[in-house]
Parts: C-alpha cells; structure tokens; sequence
C-alpha cells in the first residue's frame, strides 16, 4: 500500500465526488439515490420554536405522509406486505436525519422498536394480526422497556407479568414508581398499545409462582377514541432538551389483564394451564438472545448519529469557505476561514472520523442485513457471528453517537452567532441527537459490552450487560487464555506481513495498522492480568469488586483500542476497493488523516509503551498540520461527496445566501473605502 | 509542601464545607451570602417550553423586578445613585447563572454592555442623563457592536456615523446587508436606545472626509410607545438554540440623525465645527484602549459559566449519590453509580477543574475591581496591568465557558435519560451556555489574543485582535527577545525553590507546577523561533502568513500552557490561604487532581519533551484514578461548597425526589422478591 500524496485541486472533479459518494453509500446506494430525488423530502421539518403540542401534530402528519408513502415498508416482512430489506430499512431511517430528528426518532419508535420487537419476538399469527397495522399507522405503538429505575441494566426490570390459569389472561402490574416505564416514545399521546417488557411469573394451579425472567407481552393503551383503558396510567414526560416533536411519557400499570395471547413468545410461551416452555434453558442466554435480536435499533441509531454529523459538517465547511474574517497582511481583503490551521484542525479531523465512521456503519448495516435475512429465511446463524454483531453495534453505536455530540458542538462554535440560531440547524441537530449516547444503551456500558466480548469467549451464561455479575465468571474461566482475537482484521493482517516495522512510513497504512493492533493487544493483554488475581473462591465478592472497579478505565481503554482498529480497517477497504483512482488517492489521505488522529490523541499511551519515539511522535502532529493543508481545498469536494440534497440543507449559512451577503459586503465595503478615502 | 493526604469520610464536618466555601466565594462573600438569602430567586425561573413571546414577556418582567429590588446599582457609579463596586457587580451577575440565564443574559445586556458601555466611554453629563434610566430600567437598551460580517474582528466594523457640521449631527449608516448589527440583545422587541459602535467620519467644511476609527454613538431606536423610529430597520433573530428569553435582533440604519452629544466620546470627541481631537493619537491604540474599557463583559461571562457548570455538577453529582445501578456479586443491592470509577473519571477531575476556575475567576475579578475602580477615582493604572487584565479575562472566559460546555455536557450524559428532560435542567443549562464560548470574543480568538501577549511586550501600535495584521510588528521588533514573563508566579517561584527536581512526588504541589512551568516555556520558546523566519522586509506578506498559520496550533498551545500555570497558582494559593485544616487537606486534594488531570491529558506533550519517563507518565494515570477514589466520599460536600441554596437547584433528581422514589423502589423490589419466592 502506497503512502498518500498530496491532490492537485484540478484532479478532484464532480466525477471524483460520485465515486466517493458510492464509497460512503454501500450497498443499498441506489435506494439512498431513490430516496434523494424525493423533492418533498425538505417540507419533512418543522419550524424550530414551535410549541410542543403543534409540534408532535405535526410529526404526527408527517409520520402519516411517510406511512402512505409506503417509506415504513422495507424491513417487514413479505408475509405481510413488507419489503423483507433490513439493511434498506436501516438505510431508509438514517435518510431521515436529514429531515426532522423528531419525525426519524418517531418513525424509528413505531416502525423500529414497536413494530420490530413484534416481528423479532412474535409468532406468524402475531405477525398477520398486528404488523399491517403497525405498517400503516393504524395502529401506534410503544415500546415499553426502559424504567425509571432501570435504564441500561434492562434484566433488573420490575414491571411484572403474572399468569392467572383461571381467566387464561397475564396480570400487568407496575410494583413501584421506579418501575414505571419511562421516557417512551408514543406514549404521551399516541400510542394505542405497547410491547410491555416484564417480569414473566406462573404459577400453575396450587404450586408457588415462578419467576422466568424478562418477557414482552403486548398491553392495549388507548381505545380507538385515544381515550386511556382502565387501569393505565400516562403521564408525559414533558419538555426535554430535544426532539419535542416526539410524544415521551411514563406508563404505570395497575392489574391490566391481557389474554394469554398477547405473550410475544418467540423464546418463551406459556401454556392455557400456566406451564412455561422455552427452547432456550438458561434465562440469562434466554434474555440476551432476545435483546440480541432487537439489535436492529442499536444499529439505527448509530446510523443516525453519522447522518446528523455529515449534516453539520456540511453547514460547517460550506460557511468556512465563504465566511471571510480578518484582513490578510499585505494582502487585499480578508480570510477565509477555512484557510486558517486552526479552523482545519478544529473541522477535518473530525471530518475524517465521520468518514470512517460511515464507512464502518455501512459495514455494520450488512452485517445485520446478512444475519437477520439468514434468521427470517429460517436459516442458522452461527451464534459467534450474532455475538459479533452486538458486540460491533455496541461499539459503533458508541462511537457514531459521541462523534456526533462533538462534531456538531465543534460545527456550531465554529459557526459562532450563527451557528446558535436556529434557522442554521447546528442547534437543534445538536440538542436532537444529544440523547444519543445515552438511549438504546448508554454509550459507557455499551463499551464495557464490547470489553468483556473481547476477554471471553462467551460461553453460555455469560456476555450480559451485567459487568459486575459476571466478574467471578471471568475471573475463574477465561482469564487463563486471552480468547482468540476477533477475525475482523484479516485485511491489517494482509496489509503487516507487508511491510510491518518500517518505522518511518507514517503514512502507510500497513504502519498505522500496526501502531493500533499493538495498543489492542497490549491493552488486552493487560487488562487480563489485572483481573486476574479476581480469580478463585478465596477472593471475596467486595474484592472482585474492587479489582474489576479499579481497571475499569483500563476496561473502558481496551475496547475503544479494539473500535479504532475495527473503524480502520473498514476505511482502508472502502479505499481498497476505490477504483477511481483520484477519488482513492483522495479518500486515501482522509484515512491518513483519520489513522494519524487517533494516535496523535493518544500519543501519550504510544510514547509510554515504547511504540513511538519522541521524535516520531512529534512527527505525528506535523503529519496531521500537512494533512489538514492538503486536504484544504478538497474540503467542500469531501462534503459534496455525502450527497445530501441542496433542498435538504436548510440553514441559510450553507446555502449561498450568507455567500451573496459576503460578496455584497466586499462590494460595498470597496466602494465604501473608495468614497471615504483618507 | 506537604503531599495532600486521603481524609476520613468522618473529618469532613459542615464547618469544613462552609470553610471551603468561604474560598471558593472570594472577596464578595458576603454579598453572595446576601444573595443567598433571598426566597424568591427560586422563583427567577421560566418553565421550559414557554413559547418565545410568553418567554420574553416573563423575563422583561422579572427584570423589572431585579430592577425594583436595586440589583442593578452594585456596579454603577457613586455620582448617579450606584454602589460602585464593581467587583460586585460581577458577583451579583454570576448569582444569576443560578436563576434563569436568559434573564441573567438580558440584565447584562442592560446594565453589563449597554450601561457598562455608557460608563466606561461616555462623559460625567451622558452619566447623569442616562445611568438613572438605565439601572431602572426606564430606559432599556442595547450593544450595537457585533455586525453579521464581523463578530469577533470588531475593529472592521462597517457601520458608519459621518458629522455634519451644518446642523450639529451624526448620520447613521448601515451600508450593507453584512453591515447589520446582529445578535443584539434586547434589540427585537425592549430596547429604546442603542451604543452603536461605528466607523467615525469627520468632514470640516470644506475638507474631505476623514476616517477616525472605531467610535460609539447613541441612537434612539423606538419612542416611548414601543414604536421604531424612522430610518432604524429592526428584524428579529428568530428562534436560537437557548436563551430564547432574550429579544436578539439585526439592526439597520438609514440616514439616521443624532445629535453631536450623542457620541461616548471619553476617548475622542468632535467639535461643533466637525475637528475631531482625542487624547490618544494613534487609531488602534484608541481602539484598543475602548475596548480594554469594556473588559468587564468578558469577565462576567466567564463568572456566569462557572456558575452553571457548578450548577450542573451540584445536579450530576447528587444524583449519581442516589442512582443505583446493577448488583454487585454477592452483595446486597445495587451499586451506586458514583462507586464505579468510570462515573468518578466522568465527573471529579471536572469538578477539580471547576474548583480552580472558581479560584482564577475570583482573583480575575479582584483584579478588575482594582483596577477599575482605581481608574473611576481619577487614579493611574499602570498599563501594563491593564493590558495583564485583558489578557487574562480572555483566557480565563475561553477556559471557563469551554469548561462549561463540556462540564455540562458530560453531566447531562451521566444522568442518562433524567439528563435530557427538561426539568432537571441540565440540557437548557447546555444550550443556554452554548453560545458563550463565541460571544463575548470567539474563544480561539482570544486565545490567539493571550499567545500574542506571551511573545510581545505589547508595544504602543501592538496588542489589537487581528493576528495577521501584527505578524510583521511581532517579527520584526519583538522574536530577537523573549518577553519577559508575567509576574504572576510568585508562589510558583517560591514553590519551586523548595523541592523542583524531585522527580517522585506527583502529589508534590512544586512538582506539578514545575511540570506546567517547564512546558509553558518551552512552548513558548520554541514558539518565537518557528515565527523568526517571518521577519525581514524580504518576506512576502503571503509567507508571512503561511509561517504563522503552519505555526498556529502551536501559538494556541503556548496560550493555554500559560493559563493552565496561571490557574494551577490560583488554586495553590487559596490553599494555602485556607486556615481550617481538614479544608486545607481536601482542597489539596482537589488541587492534586486538577494539576494532575492537566498533566494526563498533555502527557504526549510532557513525555515528547523528556518532562516525564514512561513510568512516571503511567504513574500520573493511576495517581488520578487513586485521587477519584479517595475524593469519592468527599463529593458530594465538595458541590455542598458551592453554596447554591436547596430551593434554588430545582431539579427533581438532584433534590431528593429521586432520592425518596429509589428508596421506595428498593423496599418494594425487596417485598416484592418476597412475594415471589422461587
């Protein structure tokens, strides 16, 4: 692999930027492209300012608009009139980020979440009877599983489904005010029903109850009138930070009865006589295979964290071309900021991770479209290949979502006044998706997810969300062995046989492969050693404890290693398989760029454990100043390449007004300095 | 020196939280305490959500009410009915950060910039006519600076006064779209009357017109009624990201005429006959002398920003005493989040970040009132500790209003789902802030402003905010030398003498401040020789730029070495200061994990330059994880030192509500495990 060279800005032609675009758009590009031509798309936003019950009118519209459309189609299946496309259904959602984040994230509630916990935790009959409504909005619904009291630790819900043989029916109650059901979308005004996620008991006749572990069972809301049957209790959330549009409420149940039916049993039923059956043995397997096939959230929002940050990088880059500020000495007019290094610095590094980052989401999208496809066809998933894809949503959930909360705070400063007005969208892109790192699993604990993936093999009972749970699990079976590796890098592996140790070369690929690798691997190995001594009986629980908690930085540290690495390789393949070759060179250097931040933002870990020199290190940071240089006068080109319509960008800053103000005012000011001349 | 020590939970008593608060409250204590005081500041509050109008009627209503209570008199001059205590002033405004910042935000406007304005640039007749009217609100008015085409390069205004001798009058000119005044507080819909900040144009009869630079006017926007007047073109910003309780507008001017009494004319003031004189000749001296005149703007920010970001730690902080989240093995409950060293990493080396911006902003603001009310009396300020007063509110307010942003940020994401609803407060504290790292000087801006102050020793013609315009000045007068430094390391000094060089004690206070000192001047050093190449007449003006712009991530550094040293002392003197003892331990510990989080984070840097082996880099690290843990039980006493009053917190999270609802959640788990026995 050859180390990137500087493009002449001639090379990068409109032809450069469709190649790229096909690059970032994967493999559902033409369904993007469909999607694109959509002209009514820009009418899909509501005015910011407006108060909250005009605003969830109106995503209510717009929701109807997309429903009539036929938009919610792609990811359901043929049986009942869907498309059976998961990954166009991923795809599709993540093309609303560029609409209103209220209409996506609701659209994501009724179509994702609701409707997806039925068709993943459903039977056919299940399927037949709720999914076209669900399809066509007749039918609202929500997604009843985070508590007030229980957010990420899901298995820890109270809301508890009881089984009464005598009526056939499950009882549904909401023990205490910390088990209400809370921040769910649909909820407030909405919703007509929910899937419910509780605690399953039976008790079949004369025997004490038993506890099976979490289960989803659907509860009607409201009637046909909208009016709230007996025994539920909505109360609305209220204002939030964003995504007002968005109806979130509190649901409290007080002995809702639901016939025996309304189990979603895919991995769990319960007999008319109150026998539970499951195929799956272990209710901690049982759980997490049914968390694990609603994976398909996690990936949707990761996808739309990546569209709001192309979104507002896109505003930001196209208003530092033409916004001009302070006069150049010697030189005749004022700067363009974009020219500045600072200014560069702030926005093209961030511009390359969201480049990797797209580019690892699209990877993610497949992965979930091959799993699931295989799944719904009644084929075999290998249970390895499903771990692997939470493990990877997990991560990349977190990382797309933090990207996102930085990339559009720095889009915004770097906008100033402007920025913070709303009609420029930075604001509300920023307050819309900054619940991003903390639903469909807090972006902390999704990490350590993805580190403990990373020191076992998962064996049956074990890779719940539960770190603590599972110390003493680890400790005794898998710390011996570092478990094998994941086989996600068999490009890198190619890329080190090449030309591994040059130390020079930081612009080889096959070098900033191998500096990444290093720290995953070491980071690992250590990791394991300092939880070792959590092992054997001896140890007591308030010491594994204190062992685990003290390297949960260190915990934290090795799966963001392992996601640099993985985020990586997805970008020098998207670059290997580049077959234009000025659209290669140039996302060659935008990989560089990326490559070389990620060590330049850690340098200090490099620099401890030997795997940079001083004077390497320091090079490091000159490459990332050079990188930012080059890459200056192909910024807008590198935005251009996202594709996002000129009638979707909204924000008068990136759309050529603010450009003819800039020009007039140069005009005037000529003319003004003429006619006042000194 | 002695090495801070872990203290016993049980050493921490109420007297020792109210010692420390009398460190962090300053000089104003007890005026804060006054503050304090007040039962009906919990009431200063909108609920979120409020339409705009309804939001702008609430807040012009409740400054009415501040103005009734002589909450505006702190800061203005004895001779009209003020305090003239200026240093109160601030801390007055920064109380407000507790209530609504909107109504904080719209009081600066009004008594900060406008009637600050018309203190520090207008004459002893402008302050009689006018002052009264402004601190009772009977005259509402606004900072015209900020054009839409300049924000943060002021000295380009384009808006134009030119005199006309013939009749005695200004003529007010907006020449270009981009010209407007933009983002102007309380222009929409209050104000009456604005300090319009112009290009100044004199014409003596018969003479061609002369450019005096940067003056301010007054000009009358509206009658008594509310309407505007001829030739002013008002429009309103809109909807903005926060702070929508203040009327932000765009303001034009056509041909608008005012009388020759109507210039501030402290710093240059036009005869009747249209000779202009002012009793500083050089342009951009003057400039920079008016502006230096308004530097308590600045300050007040930073004051508000540290007030929201101890706000929202008091919020993140007791929350995370209260949320429990997944069981520990073998224990008996769930573990409370601030237990896991990842949520004391997220949050207490903040915190500590926090407490010594606190200290800085505190000196920054005793060193304003000194200086200013030095000056008001008729005394001389040397000018040099002016210029050590600009350089500093601008380094302290980019430092602090940054710090508010993320502070804020990673408290929203700590408290999860809660975060995001409105009423816990933090997402409206985040997005009420956001715009204060761009007004008030974008902070990159005034960064460059502080680096600029290293390399010079601000000669007469030098000192302004345009970096370019100065690069040839800097290089060719000043890069033979090294300035001298400040003078502000006195303690450092003395600290240093004692035990620099002993290379084991982390926890050593001159250690740390060794580490920072080192860095600061090597920064600095090598700084000055990569700009020496940009002097001499034979250096285009083009390479000049491209020296100091390849060179600009790198002037920023050395700006924000020095500060990190300056506010690093702030604190060590307060330590020091501190009489209690167990105070005195726990603010050193606090110390320890600011001085030592700086460090960690610029380890690159530090083991780059040889400052740090590898282990004592990788001693750092752990030292900071042990400090998180041993400060642990101190946290929440710690924010109990921020003294915000209970009723004043006002988020349901953090006041106990949530308390009562988790204690009841676990009863009711527990009762309920019962019920179910398996």
């Amino acid at each position: 692999m050859t180390a990137s060279t500087p493009l002449d800005p001639g090379s990068v032609t409109p032809a450069t930027v469709v190649a790229v675009r096909r690059s970032l758009d994967g493999r559902w590009a033409s369904l993007r492209d469909e999607i694109r031509a959509r002209d009514d798309f820009a009418q899909l936003r509501v005015p910011p300012g407006t108060d909250t019950e005009t605003y969830r009118d109106r995503v209510w519209e717009m929701l109807a608009q997309l429903a009539a459309d036929g938009h919610a189609l792609h990811g359901f299946p043929t049986s009942v009139g869907g498309h059976g496309d998961i990954g166009g259904s991923v795809a599709s959602f993540e093309m609303l980020a560029f609409a209103d984040l209220s209409l996506q994230v609701k659209s994501g509630v009724q179509w994702g979440l609701f409707g997806g916990a039925i068709q993943a935790l459903g039977n056919a009959e299940q399927h037949a009877r709720y999914l076209p409504g669900v399809m066509d909005l007749s039918l609202p619904g929500c997604f009843g599983m985070t508590e007030t009291g229980h957010g990420s630790d899901v298995q820890s819900v109270h809301t508890a489904a009881t089984y009464d043989p005598r009526t056939g029916e499950f009882v549904i109650d909401t023990p205490t005010e910390s088990a209400r059901k809370d921040y769910i979308g649909n909820a407030a005004r909405d919703g007509r029903m929910a899937v419910v996620f509780v605690q399953l008991y039976t008790a079949p006749e004369g025997e004490q109850p038993e506890r099976h572990g979490v289960h989803a069972v659907l509860v009607p809301l409201r009637d046909e009138d909208g009016t709230v049957l007996p025994g539920v209790e909505i109360t609305d959330d209220g204002h939030k930070e964003g995504l007002n549009g968005v109806d979130n409420g509190r649901l409290a149940f007080h002995g809702v009865r639901v016939p025996r039916e309304n189990l979603l049993d895919r991995y769990g039923s319960v007999a008319a006589d109150g026998t539970y059956s499951s195929s799956i043995e272990s209710e901690n397997r049982r759980f997490f295979t049914m968390l694990g096939a609603l994976v398909r959230g996690r990936v949707s929002v990761s996808g739309s964290a990546v569209g709001a940050a192309q979104l507002a990088l896109t505003i930001a880059i196209r208003y530092a071309e033409a916004r001009r500020q302070f006069a150049a000495p010697g030189g005749d007019g004022e700067i363009t900021i974009l020219d500045y290094l600072a200014h560069q610095r702030k926005l093209l590094p961030l511009l390359a991770r969201t480049y990797a980052l797209r580019l690892a989401q699209d990877e993610l999208v497949e992965m979930l479209h091959d799993v699931q496809t295989t799944r719904e066809a009644g084929g075999d998933v290998d249970e390895k290949r499903q771990r692997e894809l939470e493990s990877r949503a997990a991560g990349i959930k977190a990382l797309s979502t933090w990207n996102a909360t930085e990339v559009i705070q720095v889009c915004r400063e770097a906008c100033g006044g402007q920025g913070f007005l709303s009609e420029n969208r930075l604001g509300t892109l920023r307050t819309d998706t900054d619940v991003f790192t903390t639903f469909e699993g807090d972006n902390t604990v999704l990490l350590q997810l993805v580190a403990k993936g990373l020191i076992s093999d998962y064996a049956d009972d074990f890779g719940n969300l539960d770190t603590l749970g599972t110390i003493r699990f680890v400790a005794d079976q898998v710390l011996d062995t570092v478990a094998e590796r994941t086989s996600l890098h068999s490009l890198a592996e190619r890329l080190r046989g090449a030309t591994a140790g040059d130390d020079d070369q930081l612009l080889d690929a096959s070098a900033q492969i191998k500096l990444l690798d290093d720290r995953e691997e070491h980071t690992l190995d250590s990791l394991v050693r300092r939880l070792r001594p959590a092992r054997g009986k001896g140890v007591s629980a308030a010491r594994a404890f204190e062992i685990f908690n003290r390297a949960q930085d260190h915990l934290l540290k090795a799966a963001r290693s392992h996601l640099d690495g993985l985020v990586l390789d997805a970008f020098n393949r998207a670059c290997e398989a580049q077959q234009d070759p000025a659209a290669r060179q140039l996302m060659r250097q935008v990989c560089d760029l990326y490559a070389l931040s990620v060590i330049e933002a850690d340098k200090g870990w490099f620099l401890e454990h030997g795997r940079l020199s001083a004077a390497r290190s320091k090079a490091v940071t000159a490459e990332v100043n050079r990188l930012c240089l080059s890459l200056r006068p192909h910024a807008r080109a590198l935005v251009d390449a996202f594709g996002i319509p000129e009638s979707w960008i909204g924000a008068p800053i990136a759309t050529g007004d603010e450009e003819r103000r800039q020009r007039e005012a140069d005009a005037h000011a000529h003319a003004d300095a003429g006619e006042h001349q000194v």
